[in-house]
């Protein structure tokens, strides 16, 4: 297993076919995910295309991630938790300016994901909307309303991910105050071939 | 008042303090609404940062309509129809493959932007989830399921939205068939001045 260390994150290749299995190492933390086409950067992980084919805005074993051209990238094959969230963006300087203006501010999980994904040729506006693993935002139907609460993930806790292209993905160990519960985690990750992913 | 043709698009630039109405002619009609700053239109509407800004998905008067860089980009200054939505991407050639197989295909409104736009040099891959006026997108906030129902706008509602920033906006009569129950209506809009829109 690689360690994600405390509020970073990493980028790296992972080939189609093969499974990225994220783990909450010490439970209650949220990693934020993204998905590249290896081969052409600008097609990404999308939530309105993966919302919009899947029906559903809770995204589990079944369901699969979309990129903004319509194609698949990953299939989510295995998830102990059932709780993650599509709709919120990395946070970042201006997400903690704006939610905790009396706390150090923390270049949080967008400027982990620029710094970690500058060297594949992607640029901080090429950030989208990441799949938050483990993030959990009740969604109230009626009023609309959302909120961000402490992830239910426990220790040991995985999410797999079986790749439907060649992908560059960033991941993080996140970095706000709320989304985990206020305290800072480590995340690890690893990426399993055909053998060890059945 | 100028109109929309039933399934088209198009675009326009929309000065800072100038109030955008967008008008629902026959009622029961979904326009699909993008804005880009005019100064660099790599900055771009963004679901996410407005979902987590405005702690909503249900974007109504008094909600303002934030940028991938963290900037207020559109308020929503009058709202006759309240429900709008903001979850789901532009529908396009590979959305009516999916959801219409055995209905003729159409470009969608996200071929119809990215001819309106491309003068203002923005390709496809920068278009993002609209926000999707007058749109009815009921969220089952237990189950995450998400549908696609008829709009519930009447003739002559309107959307007023005030410009932050100078931008390029997009704008279209939607051409899918599940998002305006089945019919295929032209879209009103306006720009008002301060004094009109007061």
């Amino acid at each position: 297993m690689t360690v994600i260390a405390p509020r970073s994150g990493t980028a790296f290749r992972l080939a189609q076919g093969a499974t990225l299995e994220v783990i909450d190492v010490d439970g209650c933390q949220v990693s934020d995910l993204l998905a590249y086409n290896a081969a052409d950067v600008r097609e990404v992980i999308s939530n309105g295309r993966t919302f919009d084919y899947e029906e559903t805005l809770k995204l589990s074993a079944g369901n699969t991630l979309w990129s903004n051209r319509s194609n698949p990238m990953l299939d989510i094959v295995r998830d102990d938790v059932g709780c993650h969230d599509f709709l919120l963006t990395p946070c970042s300087e201006d997400t903690f300016r704006h939610f905790y203006p009396d706390r150090p501010i923390h270049r949080g999980c967008f400027g982990n994901l620029a710094e970690a994904l500058a060297p594949y040729g992607i640029a901080e506006d090429d950030i989208p909307c990441a799949f938050n693993v483990f993030m959990n935002v009740p969604v109230d139907g009626s009023s609309g309303r959302i909120s961000v609460d402490p992830p239910v993930s426990k220790a040991g806790d995985v999410l797999r991910l079986r790749a439907r292209m060649d992908l560059v993905i960033g991941l993080t160990a996140c970095s706000a105050y709320a989304s985990n519960g206020g305290t800072f985690k480590p995340i690890g990750y690893r990426v399993l071939d055909d053998a060890a992913a059945a």
